[in-house]
């Protein structure tokens, strides 16, 4: 370099520094400001830092060496500073808020949905506890608000291990062939009732939590409708299904709650596995954000409720091609089911299936009766109430018994059958003798997932309330089987609900 | 500087500035891979680039142009190039995984839980809908796993706007002073009921969607149980409440969904409120991201069923103090509300808690029943049924009561009926004459809100189904009330359930 032009070339380099480090500053702030944001976003799961974040420190370090190894111009900023400290101590709760696939402790346990044998299968886990969170395969959980609620006010205790003795299921079921088909069941896990037997090696060896998502118990109940279908010689004792002049029965019970397969879920409804993870959480309120980054885990057991099937007869009955099996599918309506509201059909029907099932097994068959947590068509009570008041108000005509809802809700209704008849290819059924339901879309689901329907029995006219006769009008000409008549929409307008005058507190 | 030591000295400044431009282009390509990481998991809200990222890219401008100012010896790496274009195509959907206080466009409607006027109050929005997902002040929602499903096979339109018309309320009810304490209500919106009219502007002018979380509708109900008592004698028709000779009754129904206020929540547990929502995020199996990074969203709609009120008499009767108010609290037990299995005494104490609510209001007073949806104790039919197997293999001995369930659960109770009185609040309550529940913690929960309690009810004898025996015996040991003998732990092992040898199918 000539001596002449080396005034000038050293003024150039200065200039160049100052440059490079001016823009390193902004470098290093504009880094460290975002560490920060990540961190508080999704932390490195290890203790030990991971790549990521020994990349950060060291990229970190590495700056301020440099900066301080010239004579620089410019001292580290105060913000500088600061950052760099906050990213040192970090967030003292390293709270993971969403975990990814290649993340340094996450190796979820293997799981291959629908492999005939439950080895293959591997157990469903759930849980985030902190020896358990690693080896997740599952979004979600039963593990549930109240769950959170007592950890949280330290009545339970986070590390308590669940007993299982003696909870075996009390009565056997399957395995079927259903059970190995990944496309016949994808909203509950086959292998749910025996999952802490199953998979008791994986429990101990591995730590993990692993839960039944199935129970089944055997119980007697007792109607008082029965007690007098008993004393008016519908019913008759038979000491074994119906016990006594009570009209007490004995029943065997199986609790399922949903376990869903969401590639499974996603055809199912004929849409795409992406759409339904972003639509479950978006629209659930920015619950799961697991449901976007991981997409390795294809299992949800989503916060909803599940079933319960009240088996009438062995069940090993119900899998038998040669028994005649009757079914009641039916979807809950705490109003009538319970406290026996006039304005729906829905406790008389749960009944008279109850009454029509146990006389199946009576005369040798299987009769079931599945009850689904779908309150208010799913919709829920509140809205229930709302439709309930909207019709009162106005005329409550059949004609516009629908509308109502769609008003409201959008839809007519949310129960969306096509998950439904998991649970009866889980307990091995394979047709239907005498289906005790009206509804097309229950029927449809059904048979659409290959399991036909002999008979369909409508809920006989005594049995139906005198103001569900609006709902009952407007399901028929909407689609509802009936050997009867089918009302036009004009004559739909004729029927009327009572109205809110005679009501007179 | 001297000649001789300046060809050294510019080998050493240009040997410096070597390693500067190096630095910084490691620090180039780690700050732009760290945004693209950021991008994916919570990108700014907003189309227009925030803060932070302008700051990203101005960074990574400058630092391009400065390494290139200087005749450098190395150029841009192609991996920082490609790391370059990928920041600025970023993601093409923009999945908003979770959201921060500061993030451009995130403008919470303003909200003052316990403000006595709904205006000062402000509605409770917690729609992630495009026009609202900025206005949310609530987290979670009852906008549930269905609407989700619904949204996502197109079966429900995202814009679809709910038509209120007629809705309102069937009753009017309050507003009370308590509506007007943060304390007492905690676990509902007071003005839950009111929203879409209270807040029609804010909905039209800020077109967000704000949807109640009470209905009020009125009701006729007939239960056999009711028929019977009328026939015996027990019951006598009044034509005003209990209607005719079926027993069939007029009644005012409330649904009430959960919309919880985190820190009264907190503490009413006496728990910090940080370690609440970290709960509630992490032990949910990670939902609800926003619990942890909006610690100024403060309510939370938890995905957990709610509540019905049935009122018999005049509604305005309930928080009349010189009135007389019978009241039962009942925590839902599908099994035997809806099957009555005999296994427990919820329907029976269900229905005499309607008839005696029923009695009082024909004296003149208030008669009020409160159904939670607390399936087994909270913790789901599918633990209680492994309970039920547990207690029967077992010698099912009222003294072993309540160690199956801990066993198994954790817990004896998940209930945590420090939440319960909040309705009780709502409705004006200030004063319980007949309290139809057994139950210490349910006693205890209220007298601590400040509501006193006349008088204790006991489920008379004769209304106790026999395999009962041992839920009821336990309970009252353990601290429900009694006018009766309390048993000793040692009488307690006398008392045992019906064995399962006597069930043959």
């Amino acid at each position: 370099m000539a001596n002449s032009g080396s005034v000038a070339d050293m003024a150039a380099v200065l200039q160049a520094l100052k440059s490079i480090q001016e823009s390193q500053i902004q470098l290093q702030e504009g880094f460290v400001s975002l560490s920060q944001r990540m961190d508080q976003v999704a932390p490195p799961v290890s203790s030990t830092d991971d790549d990521m974040a020994e990349k950060g420190s060291q990229v970190t370090k590495t700056a301020v060496a440099s900066t301080a190894t010239v004579e620089s111009t410019t001292t580290p900023t105060a913000s500088t500073e600061t950052a760099i400290q906050a990213q040192k101590s970090g967030f003292t709760s390293r709270i993971i808020l969403t975990t990814y696939p290649k993340q340094i402790g996450i190796v979820p346990l293997p799981f291959k949905w629908g492999a005939p044998e439950p080895a293959e299968r591997g157990p469903v886990v759930v849980s985030r506890s902190s020896s358990t969170i690693g080896r997740r395969n599952a979004h979600g959980g039963s593990y549930s608000i109240y769950f959170a609620l007592a950890l949280a006010s330290k009545q339970l205790d986070i590390n308590h291990k669940p007993d299982f003795t003696n909870t075996e299921p009390a009565a056997n079921i399957g395995p079927f062939p259903q059970w190995g088909d990944p496309k016949k069941i994808v909203a509950m896990d086959p292998w749910g009732h025996l999952a802490p037997w199953l998979f008791a090696d994986t429990i101990k060896n591995e730590n993990v939590d692993i839960r039944p998502t199935i129970a089944i118990t055997k119980a007697h109940m007792k109607l008082p409708e029965l007690e007098e279908s008993v004393r008016a010689g519908r019913l008759v004792p038979d000491g074994k299904i119906c016990l006594n002049s009570a009209g007490e029965l004995a029943v065997t019970k199986f609790a399922v709650e949903p376990v869903w397969y969401l590639p499974g879920v996603a055809e199912r409804f004929g849409i795409d596995e992406g759409v339904l993870r972003r639509s479950l959480f978006e629209h659930t309120g920015g619950s799961y954000p697991e449901l976007i980054t991981r997409g390795d885990i294809k299992v949800f057991l989503p916060p909803i409720g599940g079933l319960t099937v009240y088996c009438f007869g062995d069940p090993a009955k119900m899998s038998d091609e040669k028994v005649r099996l009757a079914l009641r599918i039916h979807d809950e309506c705490n109003g009538s089911d319970v406290f026996g509201s006039d304005i729906c059909t829905c406790r008389p029907y749960l009944i008279y299936g109850i009454e029509e099932a146990v006389k199946e097994a009576q005369n040798g068959g299987s009769g079931v009766v599945i009850y689904f947590r779908k309150e208010g068509r799913a919709l829920g009570e509140v809205t229930k109430y709302l439709v309930y008041n909207a019709r009162k108000r106005g005329e409550d005509r059949a004609s516009d018994y629908f509308k109502r809802t769609e008003n409201i809700a959008g839809v007519k209704d949310m129960r969306f059958q096509a998950l439904m008849p998991d649970i009866l290819h889980w307990l091995g059924i394979k047709k239907i003798d005498r289906m005790l339901s009206m509804s097309n879309m229950k029927h449809d689901a059904i048979v659409g997932q290959g399991i036909p329907i002999h008979e369909r029995v409508e809920l006989p006219e005594e049995w139906i309330p005198q103001d569900s006769r609006v709902e009952i009008d407007a399901k028929i000409t909407a689609g509802y089987f009936t050997t009867g008549h089918r009302m036009t929409e004009d004559e739909l307008k004729a029927v009327k609900g009572r109205m809110w005058e005679d009501i007179d507190h």
